[in-house]
């Protein structure tokens, strides 16, 4: 099992690394063994919205080849969302069985047609942005559709990385990499959003 | 008021990122326009834990002229606890004013000298590791010792920005800055540790 987790300028690092986090204990705590990633990008070189700089995997390399795609959100997804050789490229990730995304992120998901007659979430202060890429925008932590995973605003990415861990290797291993990640809480609705499907 | 942050191979990029994003937004949300960071490192790029890249603002530069000094976690701090050329370049930033470690970052602030006689905390399954550092170490979210303050496991990052954006910006800036990232939670003794010294 292969992830892809896009990187963008001007995105927000904590959409990305409170995901990144979690999925990735699936291999180094050793819960999922072959759970493998990559950090994907469109350009040389990161800058996020805050000026930290991160060097991608690959560039504009095509993405149909992974089981996961992470996409996170930042101030760039407004541009982004409009920008054909972007958008073009994020679709490439068309066949990837499960496309998740964190904040804003939900626009470029959107943008790039993933979100087509689904209900999805993202910021709380972005919903409205959200409505013309889906069915129905609802204000909830997470939000599985199954083959698509829609997460609110920054910090809901560690809750997300929770669930996929869940969904991915069973709640002993959410319990053991929360407990690494000394990580206390529980979001809000998480009994109606954390059953496997 | 500027901080540096501190990056070295195999950290944690949660314990960091944790921090970075609520701190960083008392500039980019207007509560302290002054407010400056660079992210400081040994070594002229870092890879962390997971393999993730980072390029530093500066390289194995003095870090005595800065306010704030953030130190994060991971498995590399246990090599550069007794690396004699990082703790020397780490104690540099002996004048700055206010030291914070998350996670394992506390047993580098302490081969530094930094916790010398102090009350401490670091990752749970860590204690036993810093106690050589420190007068007497705790098991708390957050030990705020005025000029020190170390937090708990990685995620423990995202309360310890709070705590300090209370700190230097009191508690209006906080509770923006947590709405902006989506976070509802608060640390199990949270009324114990947020008075402003």
């Amino acid at each position: 099992m292969k992830t892809a987790f896009i990187l963008f300028d001007r995105m927000t690092s904590m959409d990305f690394v409170g995901i990144f986090d979690p999925l990735t204990r699936l291999k180094t705590m050793g819960f999922l063994p072959d759970f493998d990633w990559a950090i994907c990008s469109f350009a040389a070189e990161i800058t996020d919205d805050r000026g930290l700089r991160f060097i991608p995997d690959t560039v504009a390399a095509s993405l149909s080849n992974y089981d996961l795609l992470v996409v996170p959100g930042g101030i760039g997804t407004r541009g982004l969302q409009f920008n054909e050789g972007f958008v073009a490229w994020l679709r490439t990730a068309e066949p990837v069985k499960l496309k998740v995304s964190v904040c804003t992120g939900a626009l470029l998901l959107g943008a790039a047609g993933f979100l087509d007659g689904r209900e999805a979430t993202t910021h709380p202060l972005a919903l409205d942005e959200l409505r013309p890429y889906c069915r129905h925008v609802v204000a909830r932590r997470i939000v599985d559709e199954g083959d698509i995973i829609t997460a609110a605003g920054v910090t809901a990415s560690i809750d997300l990385g929770l669930h996929l861990v869940e969904r991915l290797a069973g709640p002993k291993a959410r319990i053991s990499i929360a407990g690494q990640m000394d990580y206390p809480y529980k979001e809000p609705e998480r009994q109606g959003t954390v059953a496997v499907r």
